[in-house]
Protein backbone atom coordinates (compact mmCIF):
# COMPACT_ATOMS: atom_id res chain seq x y z
CA UNK A 1 0.00 0.00 0.00
CA UNK A 2 1.57 3.67 -1.17
CA UNK A 3 0.39 6.57 -1.64
CA UNK A 4 -0.91 7.59 -5.27
CA UNK A 5 2.36 9.02 -7.27
CA UNK A 6 0.95 12.05 -8.10
CA UNK A 7 0.18 12.86 -4.12
CA UNK A 8 4.40 11.45 -3.43
CA UNK A 9 5.56 13.67 -5.80
CA UNK A 10 3.88 16.44 -4.49
CA UNK A 11 5.58 15.22 -0.90
CA UNK A 12 8.85 15.18 -2.65
CA UNK A 13 8.43 18.48 -3.99
CA UNK A 14 7.19 20.30 -1.14
CA UNK A 15 10.51 18.96 0.39
CA UNK A 16 12.90 21.33 -1.54
CA UNK A 17 11.71 24.08 1.02
CA UNK A 18 14.03 24.77 3.84
CA UNK A 19 13.15 23.63 6.97
CA UNK A 20 10.35 21.06 5.64
CA UNK A 21 11.35 17.50 5.58
CA UNK A 22 9.36 14.27 5.01
CA UNK A 23 6.88 14.71 8.07
CA UNK A 24 6.03 18.48 7.14
CA UNK A 25 5.84 18.39 3.51
CA UNK A 26 2.94 15.26 4.26
CA UNK A 27 1.40 17.41 6.30
CA UNK A 28 1.53 20.34 3.68
CA UNK A 29 0.17 18.19 1.31
CA UNK A 30 -2.54 17.00 2.99
CA UNK A 31 -3.74 20.85 4.19
CA UNK A 32 -3.05 21.78 0.59
CA UNK A 33 -5.17 19.02 -1.10
CA UNK A 34 -7.77 19.10 1.78
CA UNK A 35 -8.55 22.53 3.03
CA UNK A 36 -6.75 25.11 0.42
CA UNK A 37 -6.93 23.87 -3.09
CA UNK A 38 -7.14 27.51 -4.37
CA UNK A 39 -4.28 27.88 -2.22
CA UNK A 40 -2.37 25.35 -3.85
CA UNK A 41 -3.54 26.96 -7.21
CA UNK A 42 -2.18 30.22 -6.21
CA UNK A 43 1.00 28.84 -4.96
CA UNK A 44 1.58 27.23 -8.45
CA UNK A 45 0.54 30.50 -10.17
CA UNK A 46 2.93 32.45 -8.07
CA UNK A 47 5.78 30.12 -8.60
CA UNK A 48 5.71 30.39 -12.42
CA UNK A 49 5.01 33.91 -12.40
CA UNK A 50 8.42 34.67 -10.28
CA UNK A 51 10.44 32.23 -12.03
CA UNK A 52 9.41 33.44 -15.38
CA UNK A 53 9.61 37.44 -14.28
CA UNK A 54 12.46 37.89 -11.25
CA UNK A 55 15.81 38.50 -12.00
CA UNK A 56 18.99 40.32 -10.44
CA UNK A 57 18.99 43.73 -10.68
CA UNK A 58 22.24 44.82 -12.98
CA UNK A 59 23.39 46.97 -10.44
CA UNK A 60 22.41 45.71 -6.76
CA UNK A 61 21.83 42.39 -7.54
CA UNK A 62 18.50 42.23 -5.58
CA UNK A 63 15.17 40.50 -7.14
CA UNK A 64 13.96 43.00 -10.10
CA UNK A 65 11.37 42.39 -12.37
CA UNK A 66 13.32 45.19 -14.71
CA UNK A 67 17.04 45.10 -15.46
CA UNK A 68 17.73 48.36 -12.99
CA UNK A 69 15.91 48.09 -9.47
CA UNK A 70 13.64 50.87 -8.86
CA UNK A 71 15.77 51.58 -5.91
CA UNK A 72 18.78 51.72 -8.08
CA UNK A 73 17.25 53.83 -10.76
CA UNK A 74 16.00 56.55 -8.00
CA UNK A 75 18.84 59.34 -9.33
CA UNK A 76 17.90 61.11 -6.07
CA UNK A 77 20.41 59.05 -3.68
CA UNK A 78 23.61 59.45 -2.82
CA UNK A 79 25.61 57.74 -5.60
CA UNK A 80 28.94 57.73 -3.50
CA UNK A 81 27.73 55.59 -0.87
CA UNK A 82 27.23 51.75 -1.44
CA UNK A 83 25.33 49.62 1.67
CA UNK A 84 26.64 46.01 1.32
CA UNK A 85 24.19 43.58 2.57
CA UNK A 86 23.57 39.77 2.84
CA UNK A 87 19.87 39.45 1.34
CA UNK A 88 16.88 41.40 0.28
CA UNK A 89 15.39 40.87 3.58
CA UNK A 90 18.18 43.17 5.20
CA UNK A 91 17.82 45.90 2.67
CA UNK A 92 14.13 46.12 3.14
CA UNK A 93 14.98 46.21 7.30
CA UNK A 94 17.29 49.13 6.75
CA UNK A 95 14.72 51.26 4.35
CA UNK A 96 12.45 50.68 6.73
CA UNK A 97 14.96 52.35 9.40
CA UNK A 98 15.21 55.64 6.93
CA UNK A 99 18.64 55.67 8.32
CA UNK A 100 20.63 55.25 4.22
CA UNK A 101 20.14 57.55 1.58
CA UNK A 102 22.93 55.71 -0.48
CA UNK A 103 22.45 52.73 -2.98
CA UNK A 104 22.53 48.66 -1.98
CA UNK A 105 24.79 46.14 -2.82
CA UNK A 106 22.75 42.55 -2.27
CA UNK A 107 25.35 39.49 -2.09
CA UNK A 108 22.31 37.26 -2.06
CA UNK A 109 23.68 35.25 0.70
CA UNK A 110 25.98 34.85 3.22
CA UNK A 111 30.03 32.44 3.28
CA UNK A 112 28.54 29.41 5.22
CA UNK A 113 31.79 26.66 4.84
CA UNK A 114 29.15 24.64 7.12
CA UNK A 115 26.55 24.83 4.56
CA UNK A 116 28.98 24.45 1.57
CA UNK A 117 28.68 28.12 0.58
CA UNK A 118 31.70 29.82 -0.27
CA UNK A 119 33.28 32.92 -1.25
CA UNK A 120 31.89 31.92 -5.57
CA UNK A 121 28.56 31.05 -4.43
CA UNK A 122 27.98 35.17 -3.37
CA UNK A 123 27.90 38.06 -5.78
CA UNK A 124 31.90 38.83 -5.07
CA UNK A 125 32.58 39.40 -8.41
CA UNK A 126 29.34 41.62 -9.36
CA UNK A 127 30.31 43.76 -5.86
CA UNK A 128 33.91 44.29 -7.26
CA UNK A 129 32.68 46.00 -10.65
CA UNK A 130 29.78 47.75 -8.97
CA UNK A 131 32.10 49.33 -5.95
CA UNK A 132 34.81 50.38 -8.44
CA UNK A 133 32.80 52.19 -10.63
CA UNK A 134 34.59 55.64 -9.74
CA UNK A 135 31.29 57.23 -8.36
CA UNK A 136 31.43 55.09 -4.99
CA UNK A 137 33.75 56.40 -2.59
CA UNK A 138 32.72 54.75 0.95
CA UNK A 139 31.54 51.21 1.07
CA UNK A 140 29.56 50.28 4.61
CA UNK A 141 29.46 46.30 4.98
CA UNK A 142 26.40 45.60 7.01
CA UNK A 143 25.72 41.59 6.63
CA UNK A 144 24.98 40.47 10.19
CA UNK A 145 27.18 39.76 13.17
CA UNK A 146 26.38 35.97 13.28
CA UNK A 147 30.04 34.03 12.58
CA UNK A 148 28.69 33.63 8.96
CA UNK A 149 28.26 37.86 8.56
CA UNK A 150 31.69 37.93 10.10
CA UNK A 151 32.96 35.78 7.56
CA UNK A 152 31.28 37.22 4.84
CA UNK A 153 32.23 40.83 5.43
CA UNK A 154 36.06 39.58 6.25
CA UNK A 155 35.71 38.28 2.59
CA UNK A 156 34.40 41.84 1.52
CA UNK A 157 37.16 43.37 2.93
CA UNK A 158 39.87 41.57 1.64
CA UNK A 159 38.27 42.17 -1.49
CA UNK A 160 38.23 46.23 -1.53
CA UNK A 161 40.47 47.36 0.39
CA UNK A 162 43.66 49.10 -1.22
CA UNK A 163 41.57 50.41 -3.48
CA UNK A 164 40.89 54.08 -2.73
CA UNK A 165 37.51 53.09 -1.28
CA UNK A 166 36.68 54.09 2.39
CA UNK A 167 35.43 50.87 3.74
CA UNK A 168 33.25 51.06 7.01
CA UNK A 169 31.22 48.79 9.15
CA UNK A 170 28.07 48.99 10.71
CA UNK A 171 28.49 49.46 14.90
CA UNK A 172 28.41 46.39 17.52
CA UNK A 173 26.82 48.07 20.62
CA UNK A 174 23.45 48.11 23.18
CA UNK A 175 20.42 47.80 21.48
CA UNK A 176 17.70 51.02 21.53
CA UNK A 177 16.04 50.43 24.48
CA UNK A 178 18.53 47.81 25.91
CA UNK A 179 18.91 47.13 29.83
CA UNK A 180 22.43 46.20 30.73
CA UNK A 181 21.20 43.92 33.40
CA UNK A 182 19.41 41.89 30.26
CA UNK A 183 21.95 42.56 27.35
CA UNK A 184 24.36 39.22 26.77
CA UNK A 185 27.59 39.50 27.94
CA UNK A 186 28.80 39.51 24.25
CA UNK A 187 26.92 42.52 22.86
CA UNK A 188 27.91 44.46 26.88
CA UNK A 189 31.68 43.69 26.23
CA UNK A 190 31.46 44.79 22.62
CA UNK A 191 29.42 47.96 23.55
CA UNK A 192 32.56 48.68 25.68
CA UNK A 193 35.50 47.49 23.98
CA UNK A 194 33.64 50.03 21.02
CA UNK A 195 32.49 52.97 23.40
CA UNK A 196 33.22 56.56 21.78
CA UNK A 197 33.56 59.68 23.13
CA UNK A 198 31.28 62.07 24.24
CA UNK B 1 10.99 50.76 -1.78
CA UNK B 2 9.17 47.35 -1.55
CA UNK B 3 9.56 43.70 -3.12
CA UNK B 4 9.13 43.40 -6.80
CA UNK B 5 4.94 42.53 -7.39
CA UNK B 6 5.61 38.92 -8.56
CA UNK B 7 7.95 38.41 -5.37
CA UNK B 8 5.80 39.56 -2.88
CA UNK B 9 2.63 36.96 -4.69
CA UNK B 10 5.02 34.09 -4.00
CA UNK B 11 5.84 34.88 -0.45
CA UNK B 12 1.81 35.30 -0.01
CA UNK B 13 1.33 32.15 -1.79
CA UNK B 14 3.76 30.55 0.48
CA UNK B 15 1.75 31.48 3.49
CA UNK B 16 -1.01 29.36 2.82
CA UNK B 17 1.46 25.96 4.15
CA UNK B 18 0.56 24.80 7.30
CA UNK B 19 2.83 26.61 10.48
CA UNK B 20 4.80 29.12 7.86
CA UNK B 21 4.82 32.52 8.80
CA UNK B 22 5.69 36.11 6.87
CA UNK B 23 9.58 34.99 8.05
CA UNK B 24 9.44 31.77 6.70
CA UNK B 25 7.97 32.45 3.73
CA UNK B 26 10.55 35.09 2.78
CA UNK B 27 12.84 32.53 3.51
CA UNK B 28 11.37 29.81 1.41
CA UNK B 29 11.20 32.19 -1.69
CA UNK B 30 14.42 33.16 -1.30
CA UNK B 31 15.76 30.07 -1.28
CA UNK B 32 13.63 28.60 -4.19
CA UNK B 33 14.58 31.52 -5.96
CA UNK B 34 18.14 32.01 -5.28
CA UNK B 35 19.26 28.05 -4.84
CA UNK B 36 16.76 25.83 -6.31
CA UNK B 37 15.11 27.33 -9.53
CA UNK B 38 14.32 23.48 -10.60
CA UNK B 39 12.63 22.94 -7.02
CA UNK B 40 10.57 25.67 -7.62
CA UNK B 41 9.53 24.86 -11.32
CA UNK B 42 9.32 21.07 -9.76
CA UNK B 43 6.71 21.79 -6.97
CA UNK B 44 4.37 24.09 -9.38
CA UNK B 45 4.23 20.90 -11.99
CA UNK B 46 3.78 18.56 -8.58
CA UNK B 47 0.88 20.96 -7.37
CA UNK B 48 -1.25 21.10 -10.70
CA UNK B 49 -0.49 17.48 -11.26
CA UNK B 50 -1.82 16.71 -8.18
CA UNK B 51 -4.66 18.92 -8.39
CA UNK B 52 -5.74 17.34 -11.66
CA UNK B 53 -5.59 13.95 -10.44
CA UNK B 54 -6.09 13.15 -7.11
CA UNK B 55 -9.74 12.96 -5.68
CA UNK B 56 -11.16 10.98 -3.45
CA UNK B 57 -11.85 7.00 -3.17
CA UNK B 58 -15.75 6.62 -3.45
CA UNK B 59 -15.49 3.82 -0.43
CA UNK B 60 -12.65 4.61 1.91
CA UNK B 61 -12.37 8.28 1.73
CA UNK B 62 -8.79 8.86 1.30
CA UNK B 63 -6.33 10.55 -1.57
CA UNK B 64 -6.88 8.31 -5.17
CA UNK B 65 -6.15 8.32 -8.45
CA UNK B 66 -8.75 6.32 -9.19
CA UNK B 67 -12.62 5.96 -8.11
CA UNK B 68 -11.99 3.49 -6.05
CA UNK B 69 -8.58 2.60 -4.16
CA UNK B 70 -6.07 0.05 -4.80
CA UNK B 71 -6.52 -1.08 -1.17
CA UNK B 72 -10.67 -0.79 -1.64
CA UNK B 73 -10.43 -2.88 -5.18
CA UNK B 74 -8.45 -5.60 -3.07
CA UNK B 75 -10.58 -8.90 -2.84
CA UNK B 76 -8.35 -10.49 -0.58
CA UNK B 77 -8.92 -8.51 2.50
CA UNK B 78 -11.36 -8.77 5.32
CA UNK B 79 -14.71 -6.84 3.99
CA UNK B 80 -16.05 -7.19 7.34
CA UNK B 81 -13.51 -5.38 9.49
CA UNK B 82 -13.75 -1.15 8.88
CA UNK B 83 -10.78 0.69 11.02
CA UNK B 84 -11.73 4.20 10.68
CA UNK B 85 -8.34 6.90 11.14
CA UNK B 86 -7.93 10.47 10.79
CA UNK B 87 -5.42 10.57 8.04
CA UNK B 88 -4.24 9.01 4.84
CA UNK B 89 -0.75 9.10 6.93
CA UNK B 90 -2.31 6.93 9.54
CA UNK B 91 -3.70 4.20 7.25
CA UNK B 92 -0.05 4.15 6.09
CA UNK B 93 1.43 3.42 9.41
CA UNK B 94 -1.00 0.92 10.31
CA UNK B 95 -0.14 -0.97 6.90
CA UNK B 96 3.66 -0.90 7.76
CA UNK B 97 2.40 -2.26 11.39
CA UNK B 98 1.28 -5.57 9.17
CA UNK B 99 -1.62 -5.74 11.75
CA UNK B 100 -5.11 -5.21 9.94
CA UNK B 101 -6.45 -7.05 7.17
CA UNK B 102 -9.45 -4.98 6.79
CA UNK B 103 -10.69 -1.92 5.35
CA UNK B 104 -10.23 1.55 6.36
CA UNK B 105 -12.12 4.57 6.09
CA UNK B 106 -10.22 7.78 6.25
CA UNK B 107 -12.30 10.52 7.57
CA UNK B 108 -9.53 13.49 6.46
CA UNK B 109 -9.27 15.67 9.59
CA UNK B 110 -10.02 14.99 13.13
CA UNK B 111 -12.95 17.16 15.27
CA UNK B 112 -11.43 20.58 16.49
CA UNK B 113 -13.48 23.41 17.73
CA UNK B 114 -10.42 25.58 18.75
CA UNK B 115 -9.24 25.31 14.75
CA UNK B 116 -13.12 25.68 13.38
CA UNK B 117 -13.12 22.14 12.08
CA UNK B 118 -16.76 20.27 13.62
CA UNK B 119 -18.39 16.91 12.68
CA UNK B 120 -19.72 18.72 9.18
CA UNK B 121 -15.75 18.96 8.48
CA UNK B 122 -15.31 15.30 8.43
CA UNK B 123 -16.77 12.51 6.57
CA UNK B 124 -18.99 11.24 9.37
CA UNK B 125 -22.00 11.15 6.48
CA UNK B 126 -20.00 8.94 3.96
CA UNK B 127 -18.79 6.78 6.85
CA UNK B 128 -22.31 6.23 8.23
CA UNK B 129 -23.25 4.83 5.10
CA UNK B 130 -19.85 3.04 4.58
CA UNK B 131 -20.32 1.40 7.85
CA UNK B 132 -24.17 0.29 7.04
CA UNK B 133 -23.43 -1.03 4.07
CA UNK B 134 -24.45 -4.24 5.38
CA UNK B 135 -20.99 -6.08 4.82
CA UNK B 136 -19.05 -4.24 7.46
CA UNK B 137 -19.22 -5.74 10.68
CA UNK B 138 -16.80 -4.74 13.28
CA UNK B 139 -15.84 -0.69 13.01
CA UNK B 140 -12.43 -0.45 14.60
CA UNK B 141 -11.85 3.15 15.49
CA UNK B 142 -8.38 4.04 15.18
CA UNK B 143 -7.99 8.17 15.54
CA UNK B 144 -5.12 9.58 17.78
CA UNK B 145 -5.25 10.00 21.34
CA UNK B 146 -5.66 13.43 21.49
CA UNK B 147 -7.80 15.35 23.05
CA UNK B 148 -9.44 16.00 18.93
CA UNK B 149 -8.71 12.70 18.32
CA UNK B 150 -11.05 11.32 21.42
CA UNK B 151 -13.32 13.91 20.28
CA UNK B 152 -13.27 12.39 16.95
CA UNK B 153 -14.35 8.64 18.80
CA UNK B 154 -16.76 9.80 20.84
CA UNK B 155 -18.49 10.89 17.97
CA UNK B 156 -17.94 8.10 15.44
CA UNK B 157 -19.26 6.02 18.44
CA UNK B 158 -22.44 8.10 18.82
CA UNK B 159 -22.79 8.01 14.61
CA UNK B 160 -22.66 4.04 14.20
CA UNK B 161 -23.90 2.88 17.80
CA UNK B 162 -27.11 0.97 18.17
CA UNK B 163 -27.00 -0.06 14.45
CA UNK B 164 -26.12 -3.85 14.72
CA UNK B 165 -22.22 -3.37 14.46
CA UNK B 166 -19.41 -4.04 16.51
CA UNK B 167 -17.58 -1.01 17.65
CA UNK B 168 -13.91 -1.36 19.08
CA UNK B 169 -11.57 1.03 20.06
CA UNK B 170 -7.58 0.04 19.53
CA UNK B 171 -5.98 0.19 23.01
CA UNK B 172 -4.45 2.30 25.28
CA UNK B 173 -1.51 1.01 27.30
CA UNK B 174 2.67 1.17 27.73
CA UNK B 175 4.42 1.36 24.09
CA UNK B 176 6.33 -1.63 22.89
CA UNK B 177 10.34 -1.42 24.43
CA UNK B 178 8.50 1.08 26.81
CA UNK B 179 10.30 1.18 30.33
CA UNK B 180 7.91 1.84 33.58
CA UNK B 181 10.22 4.63 34.67
CA UNK B 182 10.13 6.86 31.63
CA UNK B 183 6.83 6.54 30.31
CA UNK B 184 4.74 9.45 31.00
CA UNK B 185 2.16 9.17 34.36
CA UNK B 186 -1.20 9.36 31.81
CA UNK B 187 -0.24 6.60 29.91
CA UNK B 188 1.03 4.53 32.92
CA UNK B 189 -2.53 5.36 34.58
CA UNK B 190 -4.62 4.32 31.28
CA UNK B 191 -1.81 1.09 31.21
CA UNK B 192 -2.64 -0.18 34.60
CA UNK B 193 -6.23 0.93 34.17
CA UNK B 194 -6.85 -1.56 31.27
CA UNK B 195 -4.76 -3.72 32.31
CA UNK B 196 -6.25 -7.31 30.80
CA UNK B 197 -6.45 -10.81 32.46
CA UNK B 198 -3.52 -13.24 31.48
Amino acid sequence: MKNPPSLDSLIAALKVLPGVGPKSAQRMAFHLLQRDKAGAERLARALDRALTNLTHCERCNTFSETPVCNLCADASRRQDLLCVVEMPADLLMLEQAHCHDGLYFVLMGRISPLDGVGPRDVALEKLFHRALDGVVEEVIVATNFTAEGEATAHVVTELLKNRGLKLTRIARGMPVGGELEYVDPGTLAQAMFERRKL
